[in-house]
């Protein structure tokens, strides 16, 4: 049984796979609207980068698909469709492949607002961002996987999987490929607290392709590196900066340092859509998710009233930690600023 | 107000506080069994290495209490409590305190057990045991306090406070009489999965003593220590090895790797009690907690069925990485094998 898709597009309607009550429960959402899109967005049905991408793309489709009165110039597009991408733009601080989702909107707009068929355009455009997306993560999988030696234990944290993505995954996509040339002896997921997305949705992605899995709590990361050798941490992100740091899913950072007092070597697996070549590690826009996350669960208190806490939902792991950077386009070893952009202006040819 | 205590002996009977339901709930349970109290330390209704310890002495006078046929010999003796003391020595297997704790009845058995007050002796023993471990926790915070700068952020783990203890706590000792002192500008608590100590007990302690505590899940340890630079992490111990390794909660270990990087310095807060002299830190036995721990969340599914799990309950921080070991004699820096049997030796004078 393979993993169902986190996004369906049918019927000019988008379906969200519900997310947020994985395994227990497999339910699709179905949306008509870009507002409601955005807080689905915020509220976690749908997540991961590439997925919120893909998402929002189809988001604007759906703006686009509640004008009636077809505006006659990209401007009167444009301001048509402001808010739902402005509603969009705001759901979520840190995944850069949002924004670049929205961008590429941008750009049919400005072609194709002077006609008729900007619907159309708009349409065509999401799909394929869905369906470059599935063909992306099989490469960043194959370059990926071609760095796991034999026999590899490996680590993971969150789910940068088929549910993060349009199908296959980033780092769950190179454990697949990995997995495919025997090489994977087991894999290590993290839990993920407080959302809980390594317990709920990587080790139950994983069991559905038979890769054999072991869920730990984030505090058994230090134990489980020593017991068991783990040969690569693989991870996801959420943006990609300039130098090559990399923010991901809190946790990611604690990781990449007990990896490295290990000898365990660290691969972030992201699209090039990933990037953001105009910021450096520091700038990254870290999301504070709300209290609630982590003082209650399934709605009973675990926490005083009251009391203070910091929930940070990403944090940035600098270059230094990073031993291979998998795009779509190859891997960027020991990454730095001159790597990254390189690859980037090699990446546009 | 005070936090209350976690064991109370009144009337010839053991109350301890049932702190798998705190903060919502604050409840004593009574008992008057030896084995019902075995089950108690087993199930987390007591926890914390000291208090285990005290607990596993009242466990005893339980023990002694039943036999109604006064046994006329330590012989005879030891064979009538021999079952108790087997339930209790199997409740839990990290905590060295707990086999210290037996040790001493052993002795008090041995000294005791020919004439009629064995009983008397033996209750002497628990609540001598009990009142020493808040003056011993009195004099580590004391200690402990002394290498805090002013100013200071510091990051705890777990729940090594008022009620992992007789009273007052060991890393929480320290803290507590820091910031009597005046050099604590605030306190990171880890949550700590899956039991949440630190959500439950620890910021709960903190709060009610007016100590600024902060919650956050493990995996934002990195990012707040990066953030927030603290000056020490404090943690308590279940049991430290003749060369300073010291086994606590699992997720001290990641926490002592990162304040490594990010050069914040760790103390371990513990009496010679939690010391073993005879065992190195590769051979201390790490108790596997059932999955269900992780698996569920207040009886709730939240990982696959079938997934496989690994649930250490402690890991093993290497020496190496602790720069003081702080007992209720002094303070060991940069710990050793040599400082450490060293210290234990003059403790013992």
């Amino acid at each position: 049984m393979a993993t169902p898709s986190a996004i369906i597009w049918s019927n000019n309607q988008l379906q969200l796979l519900d997310q947020r009550i994985l395994p227990v429960q497999c339910e699709y959402l179905h949306y008509q609207d870009p507002f409601a899109v955005a807080d689905a967005i915020r509220a976690m049905v749908v997540r991961g980068a590439p997925a919120i991408g893909i998402t929002a793309a189809y988001g604007m489709v759906l703006a686009a698909q509640q004008i009636t009165n077809t505006p006659a110039s990209v401007a009167a597009w444009c301001s048509a469709l402001a808010p739902a991408r402005e509603a969009l733009a705001n759901s979520r601080p840190t995944a850069v492949n949002l924004f670049w989702a929205l961008d590429r909107c941008d750009r049919v707009i400005e072609e194709q607002g002077n006609g008729g068929k900007l619907l159309q355009a708009l349409t065509e455009l999401a799909v394929q961002i869905h369906a470059e997306d599935i063909q992306i993560n099989q490469r960043i999988g194959d370059f990926g996987a071609s760095l796991i030696p034999a026999d590899s234990i490996v680590y993971t944290h969150c789910n940068a999987g088929a549910l993060a993505t349009g199908g296959y995954g980033t780092a769950l996509g190179v454990i697949r490929s990995a997995h495919r040339d025997a090489k994977i002896r087991g894999v290590f997921a993290g839990e993920t607290r407080p959302w809980l997305q390594g317990a709920r949705l990587t080790s139950w992605e994983l069991m559905q392709d038979g890769i054999p899995v072991t869920l730990a709590i984030e505090g058994a990361a230090a134990h489980i590196m020593r017991e068991h050798q783990p040969s690569w941490i693989i991870v996801g992100a959420d943006r990609v900066a300039a130098n090559g740091d990399a923010a991901n899913k809190i946790g990611t950072y604690n990781l990449a340092i007990i990896a490295k007092h290990h000898g365990a070597k660290v691969m972030v697996a992201a699209p090039t859509s990933t990037f953001d070549a105009n910021i450096g590690g520091p700038q990254i826009p870290i999301e504070q998710r709300p209290a609630e996350e982590i003082t209650h669960s399934f709605g009973k208190r675990i926490a005083p009233e009251g009391v203070v806490t910091s929930n940070p939902a990403f944090d940035v792991t600098p270059a230094q930690l990073i031993d291979a950077i998998v795009t779509e386009h190859g891997i960027i070893h020991q990454p730095n600023r001159d790597k990254v952009l390189a690859h980037l202006a090699a990446a546009q040819k």
